[in-house]
């Protein structure tokens, strides 16, 4: 964990209240770090609904393989969660730690090791030793609590520099639900440092193909579009559970993501998802400055992600961020270089709302002054248009600092 | 100009001499710089064979349209470049500067306007005021000398530290002729800052579409091969002019690539773009290090180099390698993000020629004080065996330190 807090933590954190049908418990099991929590427990009493996302990396991590497994099963009924080592590029000893940590939590929560979820966080390439934990995870199930969000986002952090939670209600068929997350970042990746996870449960009865469908579908503009360095984790892992206490309420179980009931539910875990997501990127590695790049005006919504995607994931425009430099060649360096469509003499680019350039040069109206004050603030709105069709996308970002290169390249002695 | 050279500059620059058929002149237009030169000419007293690679962006810059154009005529009377102004999203006046300034070399040399070849360099959105130099181009044009490729070098610098210059010599068909080239970096990119442009002339007599294809071909290992920060300017250029000179040696004019007599040249002019490409890696912005990255065992070459640009580009590398840090965990996660087939139990990864993972895991071997005395050196090579085929691919970066993020970040008073 870094020393100081990134200044665009949140103000405050949501209140994240207990959720029927889980319960969760954190241990401190000197993975690699001391007077810290570094394991995580959830147990769901009775079988949840569960879906999943992964990352895209063609070497994943073995906790990765063993949840892409067990997905096909359906429910779950226990999560375990280590920081401080990634279990990732460690061969036949990776299997065989994430098979001993399932067995272990199958034991501990008399449940198939079909119904176990695993994650892991930190170091990529040291063999995790999961005796560790694996010992202490009876304890943990037996101890484990509702009330515990908060605490249970702590322990997943590793250069986190704040723990991270969301809330949410919405209502299925006119009975209340609830869900709640947790994510941890903070660099997209790696040894020693981050990967990007996140826990999300609802008390709501959904059946597993159409909680998958809506999550696959919520990671589109939320956790997809999302970039702190470009980097793309061994580990990035997004798990969603629905424990379907709600059914005691009269909810009647949701079987497809087509059911016009789950309108509000819809709504509110996307806002749980961006939520989430923004927490991220507001605590990437080194970060000064959150950047929200919208693309409109491009020939499709994927070629606009696309673009928008090129522009904030530019070091050299997010070095322009840090610098607060409203560079606008850089933005159109970035457009060009990203394949997609674009006909220089129809771009116009705004920084803070400020037009800075249209019909392909400098707006006539464009004043230093005004630009200099808009990127002073701590978020900054880059939009794009490109002037071709109707293609939009917005992603977010933050500025790349000496700090990034600091946290990620200071000397090992 | 940055205040230091960088560390990773040549000892000595290599002597380069006159080539018959080319005369160069420089010029101080004070364009953006203060006391320097700033804009270059080359004149051919006779048509001159010309071929050309330029950036892929979508929006290039007004002499990379301009270039485009005119290269379908094949001769070449008279190049001129300026630095200091891109010429870049310049809209109409970007096109009226081309024009004005083809239009007076055209004049100054006594030839077509589609014989003439611009390149600029600078500032991305700022009009050009081409009349600041299009009326020095008549006394350039008589001034000219062959003995100048140094100076001519150091007119085109922007960010780069020092001028890039390179000469081979080769036969054909008994004949021996001369390879000169002068290139510019440093950055890939970008507004006060940098751009790739290379200029290569040989005094061989080879017709325009076999040039175009020798050039195509050894783009690819060479300038297509280096990246510094994974952007792409609006105004990459690359040119290569024969100005046939060599003919009055008895030098039968080559026709196509595919001449037998071709080897020697292919040879020496690929070694020529290779020794441009790297100094400008040298020269990279903030560079400290020089990072050269081969990947072997890929499914094909095009796999292989896009698994060396995954590595190459990724921010978590770069600052690992300006940390000194084997850090091969994340090697692992950019093989991963690349795309490409790779099998996580079959890499093997190499640091400065040791061994430190293999078969998906830390190489039994290893040690510590080996690698860190190994990433201590100027020169890092990282090389990895995806283990799956044959493709080989080798590109060359250079590390990622707080002084790239100064030079590009650094507040705008």
């Amino acid at each position: 964990m870094s020393g100081s807090v990134s200044p665009l933590a949140p103000k405050s954190f949501a209140t994240v209240p207990a959720l029927r049908g889980v319960r969760m418990a954190t241990a401190s099991a000197g993975i690699k770090y001391k007077n810290r929590t570094d394991v995580l427990m959830m147990v769901f009493d009775k079988p949840a609904s569960v879906a999943g996302v992964f990352t895209r990396s063609k070497c994943p991590s073995a906790p990765v393989d063993f949840c892409r497994a067990n997905l096909s099963h359906g429910t779950a009924r226990a999560v375990v969660v280590n920081s401080g080592n990634a279990n990732a590029f460690t061969g036949k000893k990776g299997r065989e730690a994430t098979a001993l940590t399932a067995k272990s939590a199958s034991a501990a929560v008399g449940c198939g090791e079909n119904e176990v979820y695993l994650a892991s966080t930190g170091v990529i390439g040291e063999p995790l030793d999961a005796t560790k934990f694996s010992g202490v995870l009876d304890a943990m199930a037996k101890d484990a609590t509702g009330d515990f969000w908060f605490e249970a986002a702590k322990a997943i952090m590793t250069t986190d520099t704040y723990p991270k939670v969301a809330t949410r209600t919405a209502e299925i068929g006119g009975v209340s639900v609830t869900i709640n997350g947790i994510a941890k970042g903070a660099g997209m990746i790696a040894p020693d440092m981050a990967t990007m996870l996140s826990f999300v449960v609802t008390d709501a009865d959904i059946a597993p193909a159409a909680l998958q469908a809506l999550l696959s579908e919520g990671v589109g503009p939320t956790f997809n579009a999302v970039t702190v360095d470009s980097d793309t984790s061994t580990s990035d892992t997004l798990l969603m559970f629905a424990t379907g206490a709600a059914a005691a309420d009269g909810q009647a179980r949701v079987e497809t993501a087509g059911d016009a009931r789950l309108a509000s539910f819809r709504t509110a875990l996307n806002e749980l998802l961006k939520d989430l997501a923004l927490q991220v990127v507001r605590d990437g590695e080194g970060a000064r400055k959150m950047v929200a790049v919208t693309v409109a005006g491009a020939e499709s919504d994927v070629a606009a992600k696309r673009i928008a995607l090129s522009i904030a994931n530019s070091p050299l425009v997010k070095t322009a961020v840090a610098g607060e430099d409203a560079n606008w060649g850089r933005v159109v360096m970035a457009v060009g270089k990203s394949g997609e469509m674009a006909d220089r003499d129809r771009l116009a680019i705004w920084f803070g709302g400020i037009r800075v350039a249209v019909d392909g040069e400098r707006d006539p109206a464009y004043s230093e002054a005004a630009t200099s004050a808009a990127m002073k603030e701590e978020d900054i709105d880059i939009k794009v248009d490109i002037g071709l069709g109707n293609g939009t996308a917005t992603v977010w970002t933050c500025d790349l600092t000496k700090e990034y290169v600091a946290i990620n390249g200071d000397y090992r002695s």
